[in-house]
């Protein structure tokens, strides 16, 4: 098949008044041809720059639109040579990078994985890049006091207690979750006593564990809207169907229809909602737990990063305003301590603690006491508190300079997200701004942002890009979004009325 | 209720013609007695002793059926004055044990927990110890060179690469799973490249993630039988049905009815059976491998200790042997190095293997790269190979130590499973021995052992008890198998024909 040939039935087929996104179309057209055999293996595609003009699209489109089918391995790209129809299997040699993404060209997922797997594959959001300007969700780990924690570790490490090396059985090291139950008490107005606390690692664990442990396959989550991708696929996995529920500036905003139909499972971030950064008002706040008391389902609180607030009185959390053991807490070590620890903690009302322990002992068959020994030493001596401390006052200061570089190119009256906490920020784009072809443009520039649409789980997303601010050195922020805004200002030029908000 | 009127019941109701176990009876009736509400909170349950010469019964079936009781929370046990029906949530002190385990009375988990929630807790089979004379599948930590180890700590920790301590994407450090490949093609004869390895926190995610990519809910996977417990746990927990085949002198046999249906997932353990040890035969590989590759299912090897063979030449991998990309090879470094490091990795097919790298980073978001720097420089210096090759030759001699204490006491002639490999042995017990009832009367001598029997899906198992020896020092094993011979032998005085194994 001839370039003109492909571009031809991509311009008879494309519907510009289908609620379709192009980008959509297009990766669905080729899909099709390459699975009914029109486009043979070893077919190269037309570049993208000419097709985009052929087809009278934003080259973003196009190029979206042949990366979204590399990635599920319907096409090759060979640098310098084009984009080519995969064969099954080519032996490619192995690459040398330290972390290595995958460079093989794969069977489509469907031909191999399972239909849940495939569903995995196909929406996988984490993205390949984990450092650098503006990578959301990643603390400055170069800050992390690592003199301290080697001393901690050799500690440890000089003769071994071998009780530490082997498989730990039940909720965790028992320590560190005294130190936790008593810093969470301080800092979040948590109430527990250590027995309620286990020690998981990360957030995607406790998820999945409490999505096994308290809900059966079917049985309905709601998740906040827009959400966190990792709860949605860990949900997913565990069998639940989740309901997205619109947040508004209180909060997730259950409809009176909602609440007829009470799910098993409620999920929220109502001290710093992910992505949009506002907070849980107090009234919604009860409204929740009065529900949850009345209706015995289980509210999920997951407050990944709330010990980064800058202005005023840090907020207590929803756990410490239950009365009737409904909240499950959710924490985590990767935001304030570096992520590659792998460790969280979830609170647990105690009628669920001790058979939490076993769960996670069975499930998941965990270890790695050492270094929760060693973590909790690192509590003991004050060094936790004292690294919050000591990051927050870094982390204020680099979202004010992002939001000062925002306001000095697109005005002071441009929409951010809330000032209060966190490691990243939303800046907010007009209606119908193609926010993912920006973060597509941005990465050719080796800047990672997010783009907002993809965190609703349904409907028309608020167009929107995330910052992590955490992680960029203050000397580097507004040189980098000064960059940015090379690829921010012509896909602002594609909107209609470029004032309008939602 | 006073204690003679529980007696009472317990003698009207208790069928002893029944194939029903003893033990599962009583558990059953009390259980029973505590949901309607005839023993109510706070009830003091009579004395074991007292309890079990009232019924006839041997004292270990009574303080079984109320540990069981105690597991899942319908009665508590106070130290010095006895065993009480469970009030809801009194209010214990806090232990301070290190590793605490499940001390405050629970809610019957089926009051707060989910079908399978509930499932995974009624039947949780990870043991509360994993220290000591006779854990099993537990190497011997305190050999493990933990001064190399801190040196290499030390120097990853020195100015730590940033990259490595974010979120980690994809498969894993890349040189890890290099000095994995060339590993695992000399020792196991596994043939791979390093884009084929995955690196995970060990056989359990491995196997959770393996079951979400390629099996759906319902679908089924079969597994030995016997087998090691938390094969089972997980695939049950992604929704999976098993199918226990029995295992035979050739290794896992599959009937011509079963062959005519065929699972999604073969799960087996071919260098060395869990917890049998027979090693499958080139027969069984070949058949297994031709069925795979006709029905297109997948078999999952779990080559969980093999690097252990005492004996001959080390037996190739079935992955070795498989020319149509169809088995799914999975290690751990739980036995070679120490199972708190958790750390495992999976060997797939080229066609599966980027797919799992999307797969691992989207459900479970992993990260430990430095820790898998360190393990990898541990590889590249050559340490892993020669600490493998240290601990074998401990390995060995207390399996033969081990041996010999059983043939001094019971005879040259009784039946032990195969001598060549891994970290534990089975010592078989003739027909209706109770090994239950043994290891738990081990247990107040502080031995652990775990009853044969537990490890069959269904049907009547063979009796007979695992020692774990790779973890005892040679100058006790002797010694504590002394001890225990003091709770086998009355355990074999109640079987009819002691002679009669099967």
């Amino acid at each position: 098949m001839r370039d003109t040939v492909l571009s031809d039935i991509l311009l008879r087929e494309i519907d510009r008044e289908s609620s379709v996104p192009l980008v959509r179309q297009v990766y669905e057209i080729i899909r099709q041809l390459i699975l009914s055999g029109t486009l043979r293996a070893g077919t190269r595609l037309p570049a993208s720059r000419g097709l985009a003009r052929e087809l009278g699209l934003s080259r973003n489109t196009v190029i979206f639109a042949f990366e979204h089918l590399q990635s599920e391995g319907y096409v090759v790209s060979a640098t310098g040579s084009g984009t080519f129809v995969s064969d099954t299997v080519p032996d490619l040699p192995a690459s040398v990078a330290p972390v290595t993404e995958a460079l093989q060209p794969l069977d489509p997922p469907h031909l191999t994985l399972s239909r849940r797997g495939t569903e995995v594959v196909r929406n996988a959001q984490a993205s390949s890049t984990q450092w650098g300007a503006f990578v959301a969700g990643v603390p400055d780990v170069s800050l992390f006091p690592h003199d301290i924690w080697v001393r901690l570790l050799k500690r440890r490490w000089k003769q071994p207690d071998p009780n530490l090396l082997t498989y730990a059985h039940g909720a965790g090291y028992y320590p560190l979750r005294r130190a936790l139950s008593e810093h969470l008490r301080i800092a979040r107005a948590v109430r527990s006593t250590p027995d309620q606390i286990i020690i998981t690692n990360g957030i995607h664990q406790s998820i999945s564990l409490l999505a096994n442990l308290l809900a059966d396959s079917g049985q309905v989550a709601w998740i906040e809207n827009p959400a966190y991708w990792g709860a949605r696929t860990v949900l997913k996995a565990a069998g639940l169907s989740t309901v997205a529920i619109d947040v508004d500036a209180e909060g997730m905003a259950p409809s009176e229809c909602h609440l007829r139909t009470p799910p098993q499972l409620i999920f929220v971030t109502p001290s710093h909602q992910y992505p949009l950064g506002t907070v849980m008002s107090l009234a919604r706040r009860r409204m929740l737990l009065e529900y949850a008391r009345v209706q015995r389902n289980w509210i999920v609180e997951d407050d990944y990063d709330s010990e980064f607030r800058f202005d005023g009185r840090p907020l207590a959390s929803l756990q410490g305003l239950d009365t009737h053991d409904r909240v499950i807490y959710l924490g985590t070590f990767s935001k304030t301590l570096f992520p590659g620890l792998r460790m969280g903690y979830m609170v647990l009302p105690k009628s669920l603690s001790a058979h939490f322990a076993i769960g996670l002992s069975d499930m998941y068959r965990e270890g790695r006491l050492i270094d929760q020994a060693v973590l909790a030493d690192f509590m003991e001596e004050g060094h936790y508190a004292a690294h919050i401390r000591r990051v927050r006052v870094h982390y204020a200061r680099r979202q004010t300079l992002l939001r000062d570089a925002i306001h000095e190119t697109f005005g002071t009256d441009w929409p951010i997200s809330t000032r209060e906490a966190g490691l990243h920020l939303v800046m907010h784009l007009p209606d119908g701004t193609d926010d993912v072809g920006i973060v597509l443009a941005a990465r050719s520039l080796n800047i990672s942002v997010r783009p907002l649409s993809r965190y609703y789980a349904s409907g028309p997303g608020r167009s929107g890009l995330l910052f992590g601010y955490a992680s960029v050195p203050d000397d580097q922020i507004r040189t980098q979004f000064k960059r940015l805004v090379q690829v921010i200002v012509p896909a602002l030029e594609h909107v209609a009325r470029s004032d309008s908000f939602r």
